[in-house]
């Protein structure tokens, strides 16, 4: 089968590769049908993620179809439209029993990292009853393909950890596709206020158009203060950290109201500074989290009752054959607005 | 002034009272300029309410002017554009503390109840400093006589205590202007369904208008049934109780789904069965409660950014003149149609 | 192999049956080494669990050693010591996603139920990973089968639901086993008074040694006023039904306080009144649940602290061979003071 | 009078100042009859607090005797004996509404640091109805004085903000008094264990004599992994940083389990570094918090029933008069093993 593989730091290619074959009882193959790429696989091939080796098939988000279970999968049967969670969970272990997926002693973000991926015709999915989710008849297949990764951890790090509420200020720091996935979500809550942030204006129109309230062009430095006087000089309940690097953890303490929440949601490469001499005393909480996709049930259905729409995340469009020039149409996303690629079978 | 008089059971009259005076000096005066009429005030006109003594000037919602204020007051002053809430909270009692004002040891429900009330020219507010609200900059004033009772009562004692969850299912039972509040605001949290439940075909189809997503009628017997049918046979996961009578909370009991609640909002006049033979082991909750009006700020913030639209309840408009004629409109609601009757200074 | 079969209504005996033996790959075979029987047994025997055919093996509570592991079995293999837990779990069905186990779509309680239990040499345990817990080195393993049922029953249904809280209040209605399982589970969270309520002045006195702060005999028909008496007029903020008939929890209703919390463990056989013409502003809660034994990792962890000791609740000792005996000791507990018996194997 | 008064960094006297007048209605003037000095004194004394200036009485702890009232104080009279809260609150503002008294928008910590405090024979208390509460008949006064701030603090931002669970895991970084405060009111949850951790070989014996079930020296640089191997390579639900130094706070980092908390009551002066490259996905909650005394309500009751003895903190007594040789024990206390130094009038 074809499939997209890591060969290490900035290299990958298109490879030929045996169908995937089931390890224990409770796998599954699944037959690829659509798969995206995440910002995560950008950083594997920089060769940030040491539990990647090369060789490695990429990918952790898809849908597809059932073609064989083991004699432990109760959930699925062959044939099963399904979609495919970034996270493996084996449903009975320590943290999997506080619904902790993503620490799952036996699993959590696996595929496509330590395991093969779904960049691939095929990938085989470990502790399938817990790790894939029945597609529901007449939902849109595209649509689903977001909700692998990018909207539950959206949803989880980012709006459940901010505790967004009604009425609430919100500020979602990065525009780009988590951030907008964030602000899908956090309209679930009814918040007041959610105000983009970015040093781009194009993502800041996208914002707007996804339903910010506000938008704050951070590119001249003075994003906390016009944050502050949005907001009355309180600052935000929710600030949503969804870059990944310290100036915009930095921006996230300058912008907290009293009493607020900084949800990070980016991936970090180095350590930041905290502000404990200005934050001891301002009833703060500071809130990390690798998605456990607990919330994926949830999300399934908002999707199907229409209270999400996630196919404006959806821009570009390509064949598997083709996802290298996917990879560089995602990686150059300044210049050609994409937001999420998706690749079909 | 004149002011609407509570005469006895079955008896009132719009007639001359003196101005009322403050008593403590924490209390203002407020000349109102818009109120309105609630189920309540017709369940005190029955004479179900013994707190409620012949002579009381009724009414415990309505917006107005400060018109004087005690030397204890410290958060209005005279010529402020107020809300006046439903419940009046001292701040400081054991209750108050934890923000259940409903059972304020010197306050709770006490407008147009123990004291005289809204529905005149002038009222008293004791406790002002916590019992008015100021009004926002460019808010609509009828939009915010809702915001004194009805959407405060149907947020906490049915969507709060339900809780709503996005992706949730809630039935509704009663589509009164109570039952529509609660749908209005159970749309805060985004529940993938909302079913309204009623004998009235009229007011199911306003139900629709109001963001139901289903709708059934009562009054074939059958209610269950089909709320366990729209829900494949699982039930729903909120049930709140909008009418107040036995035959309505024994349907919350059939449709409540395992891990559920039955959110009780109907103001009752007699016990009801409560089946513990069957539910005992159903893991579900049953909540009661007298508004505490602890949300109200959070209400006023999702109305000033347009989450949230109460002007839809308001149906019939009067001068404070013709309440006699407003209070034969509400209490005729299968022919008039009405909601909430606003009544003008 | 020997074990206690339910014969139909008032009858039953110790027979000889077969080993049991697999069914399902998820599947372990437990030898038995201590039971007990719960007061659940007992209603069985009153032909009161339809669910319950006559041939059944009863019991839902144990300790064992593991005997054989069926191949989709990964926690636990042949010779580990186990606790079993009375509720059978999946950890993949939407319920026990959310962790009410109770309600498993192919578990739940089935031990004893619609499956043979454990009173009895060995005993098939379906879903054995979830189902199962190891035995921590040391722990006391009599003490360990009150972690079976009654605890988790006491603390999920009474203590957890009831919001039991430092400095709180508590009122205890029956003081029988679970209600002093409900009462040393209470002690968990440091209420300032713990009200036992019984009729039987020696099971009162035995709750004074399991750290009742006051008892109230209620054979005099005033229990209600005593405990108001004893809260300042107040009532209490958790009122625990560990009894299951009409007239207790009629009490609850009685000396529950505005805003307090009735947590019912009970099994009720007929309805109740709920007397809503009282309760319905008193911003009170009532809740019911099937245990779902989801609190297990947490009560090992305190038993093995030295947080919780449970041999109290352990009066009486018997053979397999006398379980005859050790019913009758346990269905007369008025006269033998029996509280849980524990068979050995 | 006599009072402590602030002369600037490093300055300090015994002088003799004019009674306390009252400002607003809602003041009272309370007669102090016992205080004590916090650690937070001797950091305004290191001139740490700029909002404290030179000439300030000192003090923010204490028990009194209400010696008048202003006319709008209702919940107090002359003569009542009283436990001063650390935090003023109105109970009216933004902040108030949400039981975050610390940030009243016109209160907060204000005694002895932006108003005359609780060092002196006599103190003003802005806001008494909410910043005073009644001594219950039989109070032990000395502990009371504990309930000013140090177990409010230690409770609020330590234990609650820190989630601490039956059975649960808890690292406190600090033996000192605030550490044992914490360990104190953490023992209300009953935890599994709670492992103190300091360099001072003799705070950790106290430790112990508090509850403590293991101590960990860390002088000697090991200390992460003392406390990795105490709780089998998982760390810790619970780290509580009660020191307030970038060490300590990187100790809580390098302890925490995932899924778990570090809950900081330290007053830091300098920014920390938080290893977000480490911590990203570690599903972690980090939380400030200036204590709201929202707790005290619960504080008196647990103290009344028995379940707090904060007795044990109180090292050393002295009268006003010996002030300065109460500041010079409490100042040293490596020498003089003191951890509250108790000031009677």
């Amino acid at each position: 089968m074809k499939a997209l593989v890591y060969l290490g730091p900035y290299r990958k290619a298109l490879e030929e590769r045996a169908k995937p074959v089931m390890v224990a009882p409770t796998d599954a193959i699944v037959k690829i049908t659509r798969t995206t790429i995440c910002g995560t696989d950008l950083h594997i091939l920089k060769g940030d993620v040491p539990t990647c080796a090369p060789g490695r098939i990429l990918g952790h988000e898809g849908v597809g179809i059932v073609d064989a279970v083991g004699t432990g999968v109760t959930a699925f049967k062959v044939g099963d439209a399904v979609l495919i969670s970034c996270i493996s969970a084996c449903g009975k272990c320590i943290n999997c029993r506080r619904q902790m997926y993503s620490h799952c002693t036996t699993g959590g973000w696996i595929l496509g990292n330590s395991i093969d991926g779904t960049q691939a015709e095929f990938v085989r999915i470990p502790h399938a009853d817990l790790s894939l989710y029945a597609i529901p008849a007449g939902a849109d297949e595209e649509a689903l393909v977001m909700l692998s990764d990018i909207l539950p951890t959206a949803l989880e790090c980012g709006v459940l950890n901010g505790k967004v509420q009604p009425g609430g200020t919100v500020a979602i720091v990065g525009s780009g596709p988590i951030g907008l996935a964030a602000l899908l979500t956090a309209q679930f809550y009814s918040p007041a206020e959610v105000i983009m942030i970015d040093l781009d204006a194009g993502r800041l129109a996208v914002a707007r158009r996804f339903g910010a309230t506000a938008t704050v062009d951070s590119s001249d430095g003075h994003a906390a203060e016009t944050v502050l006087k949005l907001t009355g000089g309180l600052g935000v309940d929710t600030a949503i950290e969804a870059v990944g690097v310290p100036a915009t953890f930095e921006l996230c303490q300058q912008i907290v109201a009293v009493g607020g929440t900084i949800a990070n949601i980016g991936v970090h490469g180095v350590k930041v500074d905290l502000h404990l001499e200005s934050l001891w005393d301002r009833n703060v909480s500071i809130t990390t989290r690798l998605v456990d996709t607990a919330s994926t049930p949830m999300l399934l259905k908002t999707l199907c009752s229409h209270k999400l729409d996630p196919k404006p995340l959806i821009t570009h469009r390509f064949k598997l054959d083709q996802i290298l020039d996917a990879y560089e149409t995602f990686a150059h996303a300044a210049e050609t607005h994409a937001l999420k690629v998706l690749i079909e079978a």
